[in-house]
């Protein structure tokens, strides 16, 4: 057996990335992108990164539209290593199905969910965080990595650490204290002053059995909807759409956070959410031959005269004339120019069109 | 017979608009844009206006690779009113040429010469002012009309006014003093606040024959070889490669005015050579429909949050959030983007693609 005993790699590949438009789009999302000019998608990446933890125990959770590109980036997967949703209904859902998938095959199955659509640049420190982090889901706590903060981030959840526990093969290991939301930029400063916070990436590793468990203290019909779906497939036309659209954050690492039952790894490992094109730039350097200019694409599609910007290209060139501090999104149909700080309301563009009917451009 | 007895208007359709870059292109320059929106473009808006002066007496001089797209602009113009360059020799010998050939069809003939793509928005004061031109010419001057100066501007060459001439039918009329080039930007600002200077829009209204004569008092050979052609169209491959490239303004204008015979018209008439993004952006109104954008294009095409900018769209959705005062020019394969004061650099990227060999994108 390859990797950790035990230990099953889900990969939710959901999320519109609406902040990412008009590269990620409703019908081509964030995960089907190579954003960083890896030369591999972000989903790709995501299930490089777990192969050697999980070996062929891995879980692929997706939108029905998306299977067929999901297969074709993952060609090496089973036929039932892929699931498909038949509509979006937020992570617990999605978790929670793979955790009743997965007990029925191994009922001591440890999951770890990763977003297909994150970026972790030190595979090495990821690894130790898991191999961490399965140790402390096998004595039936809910675990979480908390990235140590590189910035006061406002765009992320944070993680109040708790007291150290003393577990062995777990020597990072510390009881959550509390979830917090996203924070204000004030706010942010003195968390990431205090030393005591950790950003929310929103991985999880947890006891498949454990997770339905939890999950069952306050939605129980839920667990038992995902369960039956889990045993007789037939039945996902009928329960999926009546179950509630909830984050696991929410649904599950709250609650059991309130009650202790919720333990964290801290790491530094140069993860991101890729949120917006602040957050992917900052992912990118400066091109060798487009002086100032960050380009995303081939770099002779850009010419620049006393120029910066984060560009990415969209198969025609691109020239930049004294401009300064700019992010230029080119793409087939649509073109996006802003500046950094105000790439979070790219969204407001996305729900401008889907207000105008013009989903096509979505 | 319509129109100022005995007056020919000739139309140099030729440059290279590279300040206009990516819109005018080597194959499709200015002249065949519409670049104002007027449903127009700038040469069939220019034999729009030249019309009513000239009726059917009105002649084009254009490149031979725009041949067909000039006869497709003007339909109703007769097969020997549109002259062909086998290659660009400036406009010397284009006006030239075309002075010789009317002087075969009309020894009395006085043509006018103006370029196929600048804008004049007050056709009542062009009018006037090529009726006075009219006059002067036929009394053996070199006429240019000189516009009144709306701004300081560094891209004209000025005209110095010299003395009054007491001319029937042409009460405006003044001698030329001086041609003078163009100024750098106190300069500019200068001859403005004096008074005494208009702009040189290249407009000339003079005899055939005298322009040919005042040509051949520094150029005989050329006088000679245009008119060797005029009268016979097969000399056009041997004798028009073997003509120097000037402009009429050194070859003709200046040493005729030195010499006291050249008189201008001063008028005021919304003139605008359109020589780059800035003058374009000054001749276009704000979107009624995209808040502090102009846009040329339909104006569906741009959404715009917290954003000023001039915007020529190129079929995509153009999507600006929280940018000022850019210049974003869209075609199908490059897209410029700028600030007002850098326009006049927009032809060094022509120069940059040129020196690359990607001619297809010049």
């Amino acid at each position: 057996m390859t990797g950790i005993d035990g230990f099953w790699a889900v990969i939710p590949a959901g999320g519109s990335g609406t902040r990412l438009w008009p590269l990620s789009r409703r019908d081509y999302p964030k995960f089907l992108h190579d954003l960083t000019g890896s030369g591999q998608t972000l989903l790709r990446a995501t299930y490089d990164r777990l192969e050697p933890l999980a070996g062929d125990r891995i879980l692929v959770v997706t939108g029905a539209a998306h299977l067929d590109a999901v297969r074709g980036q993952l060609p090496m997967l089973a036929r039932d290593a892929v699931v498909a949703e038949p509509s979006p209904r937020d992570s617990m859902p999605a978790i929670g199905l793979a955790a009743a998938i997965l007990e029925r095959r191994d009922p001591e199955a440890v999951l770890g969910s990763f977003a297909a659509d994150h970026v972790v640049t030190d595979t090495e420190a990821f690894d130790r965080a898991i191999a961490e982090a399965v140790v402390l889901a096998r004595r039936g706590d809910l675990v979480t990595i908390g990235i140590e903060p590189t910035r006061p981030a406002t765009g992320f959840g944070y993680i109040r650490l708790g007291e150290a526990l003393s577990v062995e093969g777990a020597p990072s290991a510390r009881r959550v204290a509390d979830f917090v939301e996203k924070p204000d930029a004030d706010t942010a400063k003195d968390y990431v002053a205090t030393g005591e916070y950790r950003w929310n990436a929103g991985m999880f590793v947890v006891g498949a059995t454990t997770l339905l468990e939890m999950l069952a203290e306050e939605h129980p019909e839920m667990t038992s909807h995902l369960r039956t779906i889990a045993g007789d497939e037939s039945r996902m036309r009928d329960l999926w759409p009546a179950l509630r659209k909830i984050a696991i954050d929410h649904a599950v690492a709250e609650p059991a956070a309130r009650a202790g039952r919720v333990s964290v790894v801290p790491a530094a490992m140069g993860w991101d959410d890729i949120g917006d094109f602040t957050s992917l730039s900052d992912l990118i350097e400066v091109s060798e031959t487009v002086p100032g200019v960050k380009v995303i694409g081939p770099a002779d599609d850009v010419i620049s005269i006393d120029s910066t910007a984060t560009v990415a290209t969209g198969g025609r060139l691109i020239a930049l004339i004294g401009v300064d501090d700019l992010v230029v999104v080119d793409t087939q149909d649509a073109l996006l120019i802003t500046r950094p700080e105000r790439a979070q309301e790219v969204k407001k563009i996305v729900e401008t069109l889907t207000a105008q009917g013009r989903l096509e451009l979505t």
